[in-house]
């Protein structure tokens, strides 16, 4: 049984064909720059196996249905494809940004879920539409295969009120939607789901910070499995220090550089999302540059991975305070699995509140689920996330009910 | 010897004069509604003793200066007077809002120094012009006293950079000089010293967290006696939920309410600093009317109470992260100093970090430093704060070297 899991942007789709028996990923590939002259599709047959095979192609995509159609064609070309046709694909599953308070679970895509989707337009002004982009696409080319939802603000629908709301009029919330939504929750979830398995207990026993460090970052508070409370809020911009974003300032910083400068709103929204975080203080946002920058003796980049490290630490003491006696702290995605140096600086002088990190075993990579504790009250690990296959498995668990 | 603090407001001033030997308050008061048609002054002379008696005027106050002079009148009465002239006046000491990063302790008043806080106006545009009116008129009426300046920002000099520092293009800070200040310095500064005392230790050996909860909330988290972190920002809107200020929310919403609803950046400033916090959630943001509408069962007053305590709570094991060992947590201010309800919602479930209070002594109202913790690795403290006696001393010690 194969799934095909869709991430679709605005001018791209990311897409994978899993086999839900093996878990392996069938293909995986990237459509970009779609309706510009020349657009760029990058396919993987057997991806991060030694049958990989990797395809490039420059052609021009009208719309995401002819982007759509040439990834039908490679994944079921005679030669290098890895299915026959498209019966062969059991149901799609896609990665939705925001349902809001009205979809709090992943849900078969109906004509209401489509509505929903539309109706959060203005939460979600690049992905929701993109998204449901992305549905229609897979309804035009899979005529009769099962499409489902699988919403990024899912897993954080179970925070309390006291966590949720914001200290703002409460007309706000009421009339403007205004409350922290939370997002990577696909990528939350299966990290919890992850280390209930690698600490051998119940996941509705399990206490644990997941910290999400790749491009954009967030931390999740989690007890008996639960989200009871997250970095982001009503966008993906709030919590900690991101690659271009900013987190966390004081919100008096908005009106203040706006009435200093004579910027817009949309401005300095912009500002905040796209020329702040680690850039925006040193200039870099891949931390591959900034380490190599930091050893060369440049202090800015030193700065900024100070100010982000230091940053996710005070997250994982507020979330302490919240969630109770924790089991793990765990890290994931891009940084949090790769970046030895952040992790160490996270847990560093953390003894007191039970984080003892083995910086030998810290300092080795493998892409496996694992401690990297030498021992104390609250377990270091590093867990890979996959949100594809969780988006996947998401969608087999609501379509069988 | 005897000292004049002064606080001066846009259009008000607090005042209160004490006897430096004894750290008795021989008299205190406010004037307000300066410049209006009718103002009001309140006097009491030997404040919160057997002895105090107040005064009361309702006239017309046409400047700081007349008000000011009105308040020696008083202060020098051949009946109710507590000194017999101005020459009884060693110096004075003013409160002031900002000495950003040019003054960095407190400070004998000179044409630099007003220069200074002049620089500030725009980032601390309600406060450093009132204050530095009230330095005049102290030149004016007390010819030959020298005035000593008070830093609300002072005491949170000591922050690293990356605590004080935005994740937001560097050039903010270098040219908008951007960056965390922190408020309420001279009531941090002056509980820490008074907790240093209780506990019996050097402050410099000192770790505590202060929560200084009034009108306006502000944390502290305090290494080595020294402040290493502030939840006030730029501006004292950052950080923790207050009467009618907002606190840590989503920048993002900034924009994002100004463009569906259409105002401007100032109204928006004027929402997130007058509108919001608990008045924003409940519409009510005294306190002790929220807690009788609680015990009625009003949902919003309990959720407004839920909100601010679960903010200051995350607070808590942020700056446990950060400080390493705690000695203590301490509670200072109106709310800090007097609401059990409060202390005890943010130590509840708060045993895992080492905060065990004695519930009967919290219940207890004793205006005096002392201890609600019944054991544990971190004390919990209640420490009454006196502002006006930190600016007294602070302004004998400069005038001493």
């Amino acid at each position: 049984m194969n799934v095909l899991v869709i991430n679709s942007g605005s001018s791209s789709i990311k897409y994978q064909l899993i086999n839900m028996e093996t878990e392996a990923s069938l293909c995986s590939g990237l459509v970009e720059r779609i309706g510009e002259p020349v657009g760029k599709l990058t396919h993987k047959t057997h991806p991060d196996t030694d049958a990989e095979k990797k395809i490039a192609l420059n052609e021009a995509f009208a719309d995401h249905v002819a982007g759509m159609k040439r990834v039908v064609d490679l994944i079921t070309d005679s030669t290098d494809g890895v299915i026959k046709d498209k019966s062969e694909i059991y149901a799609i599953g896609h990665r939705v940004l925001l349902g809001g308070e009205k979809i709090t679970k992943s849900i078969k895509i109906d004509e209401w879920a489509k509505d929903v989707i539309r109706e959060y337009f203005p939460l979600g002004p690049l992905h929701n539409p993109a998204n449901l982009a992305g549905i229609e696409v897979a309804e035009e080319l899979f005529p009769g295969v099962p499409s489902v939802g699988v919403f990024d603000t899912e897993f954080h629908q179970t925070m309390p009120q006291k966590a949720f709301l914001y200290p703002l009029p409460y007309s706000m919330y009421e009339d403007l939607q205004v409350r922290r939504y939370g997002f990577h929750g696909t990528s939350h979830r299966y990290v919890t789901k992850q280390a209930a398995k690698f600490l051998g207990k119940p996941v509705d026993e399990l206490n644990i910070i997941t910290c999400h460090l790749g491009n954009g970052c967030s931390m999740c508070a989690i007890k008996n499995g639960k989200c009871v409370d997250t970095t982001m809020g009503l966008t993906p911009l709030e919590g900690l220090m991101m690659g271009t974003r900013c987190g966390d300032i004081d919100p008096a910083i908005v009106p203040f550089v706006m009435e200093k400068t004579g910027i817009s709103a949309a401005e300095m929204d912009t500002v905040m999302n796209k020329q702040s975080g680690l850039k925006g203080i040193c200039g870099m946002n891949d931390m591959r540059d900034i380490h190599a920058a930091r050893l060369e003796g440049n202090e800015k980049a030193q700065l900024a991975f100070d100010m982000m490290s230091y940053r996710i630490k005070k997250y994982v003491g507020a979330f302490m305070a919240v969630v109770g006696e924790v089991d793990a702290v765990v890290f994931t995605a891009g940084i949090g699995e790769n970046d030895e140096h952040m992790r160490a600086a996270v847990c560093q002088d953390m003894e007191h509140l039970g984080l003892f990190i083995d910086l030998e075993e810290n300092n080795t990579r493998r892409g496996v689920a694992r401690s990297i504790s030498k021992g104390g009250k609250v377990d270091i690990l590093i867990i890979p996330t996959n949100e594809e296959l969780e988006i996947a498995q998401a969608t087999v668990e609501v379509l069988k009910g």
